[in-house]
């Protein structure tokens, strides 16, 4: 594979939400510099976020998103880093790369800096392997292989669509666990990269996230979280758990493990609480339903399998509260904003600026 | 957890397959001399094994078998590493290791031996995840947690009732990858311990494997291979199939990753492709068989999920090959001779010696 530097830069967008300056990117400056960025600022939309100099970026603050959108921006949250799905919705590239604005250079266990994106890149660019599990972790690295015992016919494996990368020093804890263990920090740097097995929800996490957003970019929709909302932290939750029932369901792949980042600060588990408190209720009925929803075979699209969730949520979630109503509602909103933004057809490659 | 040399010692016995002097076990004596082994012999039944001085043993030879099992000896293979299933069957112990006599201590990147009999003890006695993925790999290792988003209702896990092991240097693969990619070796130590999801098989290996006897014994058969048999090296990985079938339907888990052994020889590429031959034909349709197989709710015994699993065996894939069939009535044999030699009900437990 080809120096970092050089990896798909045409194809690549590297979306960050913030509300402050992005002084951090000064040390993932030799990875990300060559790479165009995509910022969604949140909050104040007149404060100004300075970005280090040498950077392309563009930058989206809520006067755009409403401009842009018009009243379909109402199904991308403000006050919630849950509007870092706009960026996705934006971009014109095939890949996308998400990442906190918390979140530094981890180190490996022989203290070289980690390349995230470019580790992301590997694990976009090779298959996964949903349906068997090879125990010596992705069979695609050098250095490893399918083991005895794993059928042939499943060697080629299938599309990745989605690379979840892991933290080292503050894990991604809820509220709860951060009461209880004030003082965890993780320091295990685990040398995998797995496929999760089809019909397996996992919590993923949206700190450090590559996606192809060609082929799963409309399910990626981090909800409505936040400002007059009655939960947040549950965004790339909620991303996660569509995102693994579509993948599934049209023959994706996600994978989680490498690359780690080095997460240097732990949000207010107080405050945290507050966000999460109906979510901990909510997800014990949220996951049972992703765990049985079944799509129809003739949703063969994202968006097609995507509007059909909707309408399951609404009708089997929105028993649990209105807030999923609603939710369901603006899934359906996103979509017709992802197609806008994203015209297809004839004549659309060039519409929506993918030409070359 | 206390000191390695003390756990478990009145529970676990260390079953070896093997064909000749077990030299192999100086390396292991700090680790292993304080557990019971107990030896199968394969081949020549009047060829002395040499075990070093020190360690407590009971060892069976084919005559041993024979006259044991009497006519249900049919069922434990002869010139295969197979034979290894006779040995959890004639234990009393509540937990059982099985090594190859191939395979010596690991070193961890720090270069500390890796005791990996206190590793399994750790895996079996700790709960499984097997229902939602944790990123963060096993919750119950120190410094490890439940991450943000898994649901609560799933954090006490379920019983573990296999731990699966890993090697460093020669890989466990099949013949064909041998034979293309003679020099690769496993240098990954990947410092992990996870739950194989609920409804995903995987290829289980049988040179470093920790198992619960009392909650899958009866399940762990190895099959008919070698002698007489058309197939070879499929022993272990037609046991994991119907392991993780039985604990997915009686809720328990199976843990793989940790711990690590160095596996010192590849076997000859070229005799193990003669003894894979038809396997890897035949696993293309047992994979889908056992992907499918559902177990009735009325079997709520390992037993019976087992004759149940050899009824469906012979209506299934009996179509493939008269192995099958034949295959079927030796995991019926196998149960038959496994309840003589652990009688239940009352006054059991004296009758097979697990009294105190």
């Amino acid at each position: 594979m080809a120096s970092a530097t050089h990896l798909l830069t045409d194809e690549l967008d590297i979306v960050i939400p913030t509300i402050r300056n992005l002084d951090f990117l000064e040390m993932w400056r030799p990875f990300l510099q060559p790479y165009h960025l995509i910022i969604v600022q949140d909050g104040d939309p007149s404060k100004t976020i300075k970005v280090p100099d040498g950077f392309d970026y563009e930058l989206y603050n809520r006067n755009d998103i409403n401009r842009i959108l018009g009243p379909r921006s109402s199904c991308i949250s403000f006050k919630d880093s849950a509007c870092r799905c706009f960026g996705y919705m934006v971009s014109k590239k095939k890949y996308i790369f998400t990442i906190d604005d918390d979140c530094f250079v981890a180190q490996d266990p022989a203290g070289k800096p980690v390349n995230a994106l470019e580790q992301h890149i590997k694990n976009l660019l090779s298959p996964s392997t949903p349906f068997f599990f090879n125990t010596l972790y992705d069979p695609y690295r050098d250095g490893a292989d399918f083991v005895r015992g794993y059928p042939f016919s499943l060697r080629e494996g299938v599309p990745t669509a989605v690379s979840h990368g892991l933290w080292l020093n503050i894990p991604d804890y809820d509220a709860p666990t951060q009461l209880v263990k004030p003082l965890e920090r993780n320091t295990r740097f685990v040398d995998a990269v797995l496929t999760i097995p089809k019909g397996t929800l996992f919590p993923m996490c949206g700190m450090n996230l590559g996606f192809d957003r060609d082929l799963i970019g409309p399910a990626m929709y981090f909800g409505l979280m936040g400002d007059g909302q009655p939960i947040g932290r549950y965004d790339d939750m909620w991303a996660g758990w569509c995102i693994k029932v579509i993948c599934d369901h049209l023959g994706l792949g996600v994978k989680t493990g490498l690359p780690y980042i080095y997460h240097s600060k732990a949000s207010n588990p107080f405050v945290n609480l507050r966000k999460e408190y109906k979510g901990i209720f909510w997800q014990e009925e949220i996951i049972p339903f992703f765990q049985a929803a079944v799509l129809p075979k003739d949703c063969t699209t994202v968006q097609a399998c995507y509007v059909e969730l909707s309408k399951q949520v609404k009708e089997k979630l929105g028993k649990v509260d209105p807030y999923f109503d609603k939710l369901a509602e603006a899934m359906v909103t996103w979509i017709e904003a992802w197609d806008e933004l994203n015209p297809t057809g004839p004549g659309a490659k060039l519409a929506n600026g993918k030409a070359k």
